[in-house]
């Protein structure tokens, strides 16, 4: 077991603070990152304050993570020290359900292990995430920097990238369609930047018009403020797909009236309390309401990729561990562009 | 102008009664049908008493109809007299919008025009359904009806078929699929005689045993009651497709959870109010919830064909018009198995 210096919250009504975990030792299969960069998701907010129900504490958040491999297990072929690595939202699963052999590990039917306030496939071992100088991951589990992504910046492509990447490609999001964005944080801002690069026709929905210029500037053609209720009249009827990245509750109704007969809205993001769905506005056009949940090794693998063939990037704002709780604060008043980046350098 | 015996609502208030309306004379493009039965859907009863809003009085409804050409335009080529013909939930639309050149002219952007209260597309004349002796509809908007269907059984195709049929097209349900059809009543009973005809393993959930022996008649491998929770946690997970047929409120989130990883849930059946859907229920698994809304003349002339070429025909009990008030309210009690028809000879 190696000593590992972390930042974990103790209870859900701890601010997080310095620790020390243990890591396994490294088995055959396992890959060693030392961590350089961290991702904050905003899920990392609702499960350190056991929001979302569940939560194990003590708890290290994290599941954005780029790292160097420091070390490899003997069977490991894929990484050999001195390369980059990255880990996303879960650290290993079965392998061998229906779900597990389609490459959507996420699924898997046994339960996933998460990266943090979950377990290891023993049921027994508590998982802690990427606010720590370390990690150990079985190979399957670790994906490739691609050589030209910028490391600082990559991080959040592990959930707001994957998240944002994989509803667009399950429904095809390709050039000319009408494609709005619900919110411009985090994974809006990835949303748009991605749907752009599909060559989709992207607006983003907005309550206010403070991100316009950003939302041009990562490739939205039209920019809505919805505090308008003129606005969902005038927009009626108009997409034929609509990503939805906001957890506040809203109501899902009058963003359906805006899809076109056949159009899907997908939210990806979770709102605390159920939301009102109104059959009409489902039945009155053919109409979907999905969710999308991450995605498996193999699509994580590809949005990485994808962005460092069309140089997409997550704007992020670099911060110390130590300003972790800081950050915090500023996530849940809307004030941050667009998405805070730990350098692990600053954990010693 | 003719005048055609029919049976009306004269308000949200009144039961149905015998009635005279004009039916237009026939243009160059329409076909003239002398109505032989028009099957009874539930939402006759919502629409006769304004439970939707917006419904015009007097009311003549019925919008599954099969009947026998008496006229054709001179412009008509499809049809001559003594064929049969059919209508369903719709008699024009303006036949240039994106929707209506795909075929989905039930969703024409300019409105479409309903069978029955509702307006022709000059928005001033209004329509009167099946429930009468004799219709006059654009050739586009008229079915054929293939030799072999049994007339007096074929008219729920034109509603409870298409409205069924389209969905498990649209999902593309195929051999082996796990399907669970919600409700066994008039659309329910086709959704398990149609998913069973493509292959698919249908399971009947049911709020009692009463139907078993007959959803299993109708194809059913399975019947599961959902008045016990215990069978939510059994057959969580279990199906790729759902077909919800139930008009009365129910739990959403609880028939959610029963699908696998990518399964989608769609509505047929409209609740009163607003449903409550949790964001996990969805985001969980990548699970869509999805409404469905009849079908275009294309698709609905498929359905008919479709069923005459399976052996497929909706389970009716004939009626007269004179006891129309009482069906509905043995509809309401569910004590119908599984559509009443109208046979239309006994109006005069």
């Amino acid at each position: 077991m190696a000593k590992i210096p972390a930042y974990a919250a103790q209870s859900a009504k701890s601010p997080l603070m310095a620790w020390t975990i243990d890591r396994r030792d490294p088995g055959p299969n396992d890959v060693v990152l030392d961590i350089l960069y961290c991702g904050v998701c905003h899920s990392d907010i609702h499960q350190v304050r056991d929001e979302w129900g569940g939560a194990m504490f003590p708890m290290v958040p994290g599941h954005e993570i780029v790292g160097r491999v420091s070390h490899v297990g003997k069977s490991v072929t894929q990484f050999a020290p001195g390369a980059l690595g990255a880990v996303g939202c879960f650290v290993d699963s079965c392998m061998e359900c229906e779900q597990c052999k389609v490459h959507h590990e996420n699924f898997c039917e046994k339960g996933v292990a998460y990266t943090y306030t979950s377990t290891e496939m023993d049921r027994k071992t508590p998982t802690f995430g990427g606010y720590s100088k370390q990690i150990v991951v079985k190979e399957h589990f670790v994906l490739k920097v691609p050589a030209n992504l910028e490391i600082s910046s990559a991080a959040p492509l592990l959930c707001a990238g994957i998240t944002t990447y994989s509803p667009l490609r399950q429904w095809n999001v390709k050039k000319g369609d009408k494609v709005a964005v619900v919110g411009l944080g985090g994974l809006g801002h990835m949303g748009v930047k991605l749907a752009a690069s599909m060559g989709a026709d992207v607006t983003v929905l907005s309550t206010s018009r403070a991100k316009e210029a950003d939302a041009r500037k990562f490739g939205a053609k039209g920019f809505e403020v919805t505090k308008d209720p003129a606005v969902f009249q005038k927009l009626r009827g108009r997409y034929s797909f609509i990503l939805d990245t906001v957890s506040a509750p809203h109501d899902y109704n009058a963003y359906l009236e805006l899809l076109k007969p056949y159009g899907t809205m997908v939210i990806v993001g979770a709102p605390p309390e159920a939301s009102s769905v109104e059959a009409f506005a489902l039945i009155g056009a053919n109409r979907q309401l999905a969710g999308s949940n991450i995605g498996g090794i193999k699509e994580t693998q590809e949005v990485l990729d994808y962005c460092a063939a069309h140089k997409i990037a997550p704007e992020v704002e670099i911060i110390p561990i130590q300003k972790i709780n800081e950050a915090y604060e500023r996530m849940i008043r809307n004030d941050v562009r667009y998405r805070f980046v730990i350098d692990m350098a600053s954990l010693s």
